[in-house]
């Protein structure tokens, strides 16, 4: 495997760009290929079948751009298809829902961990199951927020209505009296200030995007799989793959990253 | 062309649903094959070009169940794709926007005429187009309402949520004096209490399913290509068909169609 390659980033669409901003501040050495898969997003609401299928087609995909680590940014595609692909994959992979509960298991003071995601992510199960390995003594308290990621993408982060909708879904877990709570779908952190609110200054909110991204610096030092710094500079660290409309993804994700990004190439997702 | 054979009918989902009701009570003598592409929900956000690549893989998968004629229940993929594809479809093909524009037309009083409908078919300007074609002189105001659809599919047709996004969509087509409404989606018809609710008593609410129904009607007699009432009897009168999760769309469509529906075939609609 060659040290220079680059790491592979995906997701459903936008909300991994919250993940990818995290790897590329833990992993600022590191080249990235980035596919978001605009033209089937959401992931959220889709069946186990269904995502585990899409997960496998990117994973072609990123096999052609030979990276040498992946990162799942999607935390339905971590919760439904991680397992099942995990064995095929010749390179290190790593999801967001695993890093994530781990740290939230440490972090918990009373034992009662909260978690929001999409459907999917919540149907699965997936953050209960680790938390629970991790901590058999917790108490976990899921709930699924399907407004959330529409709502995100129309830019509503600081909006009544967001707001709204936020009250109504968090209201269960405020009751339960958690004192951690992992946002668990990558678009969740950009209403953060929205969630501290309702939750309160005193529940730690927990963003696996950073685990994730500390998880995969490890597992690259592990195996002296980084890239060398005083090597050969590409000429184009980050490159950006989507399955549709590459203009509102370049709009949306140069405002997130905060760099302006040169034009994603659309790829026919469907062939890989 | 055989007579007896069914009438297709495919939507990007669930929406296409209340343009299937409209047709089985104008042609309840007809078979019906409807797809939903429940893989790849929403459209109204995603690319002309996309819209395209979906609407011909799902024309092919009607082919193989020979119909003979076509109804696209999808806004987005009527204003996208119906006029490329038209040319290359053997059978009588009607998408929802021309019909659902020729009678708001006809009804408005004032001249005035508003659209809503998804980001897809607003920024298609379809509805614009035929409304200035058939009236040359009505003002046209049109707003993308991409909150509606996830609303609708989250079951909240009369909540407060769905109040609230729809009060502001909507104030500025009340500002400008509209006397005629297009529900230019096949979500909005289930929140038309809460559309009437806001737009006031006075304005027509136009739902471009019934006049898309009516319209196929027309062309089945005009083409004397109805199905013989006293023919043989279909077995399966109604088939469904799903790109994914076909429980959830049996549960959906029996709640909007009113019967039990007999559960749908999953398909790979990426293969056609």
């Amino acid at each position: 495997m060659n040290n220079q390659a680059p790491v592979g980033v995906f997701d459903s669409g936008l909300g991994g760009l919250t993940v990818l901003k995290e790897v590329i501040s833990e992993l600022p050495d590191e080249d990235v290929v980035y596919f978001g898969d605009t033209a089937r997003v959401p992931y959220g609401s889709k069946s186990r079948d269904t995502i585990v299928h899409y997960t496998k087609q990117i994973l072609a995909f990123m096999k052609t751009k030979k990276v040498k680590a992946i990162v799942v940014a999607c935390n339905t595609a971590s919760a439904y298809a991680l397992e099942e692909v995990q064995a095929s994959v010749p390179v290190p992979i790593v999801g967001v829902v695993k890093p994530g509960a781990l740290v939230a298991a440490k972090e918990t003071e009373n034992g009662r961990i909260g978690v929001i995601g999409t459907r999917g992510t919540i149907r699965s199960g997936l953050y209960r199951k680790c938390l629970l390995e991790y901590r058999p003594d917790v108490e976990v308290f899921q709930k699924a927020c399907p407004l959330f990621v529409p709502m995100v993408e129309e830019g509503l982060w600081e909006d009544e209505l967001t707001r709204t909708a936020a009250a109504r879904y968090l209201q269960e877990l405020k009751d339960a009296g958690v004192d951690t709570l992992i946002m668990g779908c990558t678009h969740y952190p950009l209403i953060r200030p929205i969630i501290r609110e309702i939750m309160g200054e005193n529940v730690r909110l927990i963003n696996p995007a950073h685990e994730t991204a500390k998880r995969m610096k490890e597992i690259l030092e592990e195996k002296q799989m980084c890239r060398d710094p005083f090597g050969t500079p590409s000429k184009t660290p980050y490159r950006f793959f989507v399955s549709d409309d590459p203009e509102s993804f370049r709009d949306f994700a140069s405002k997130i990253l905060n760099f302006p990004l040169p034009m994603p190439e659309k790829i026919e997702i469907e062939g890989y």
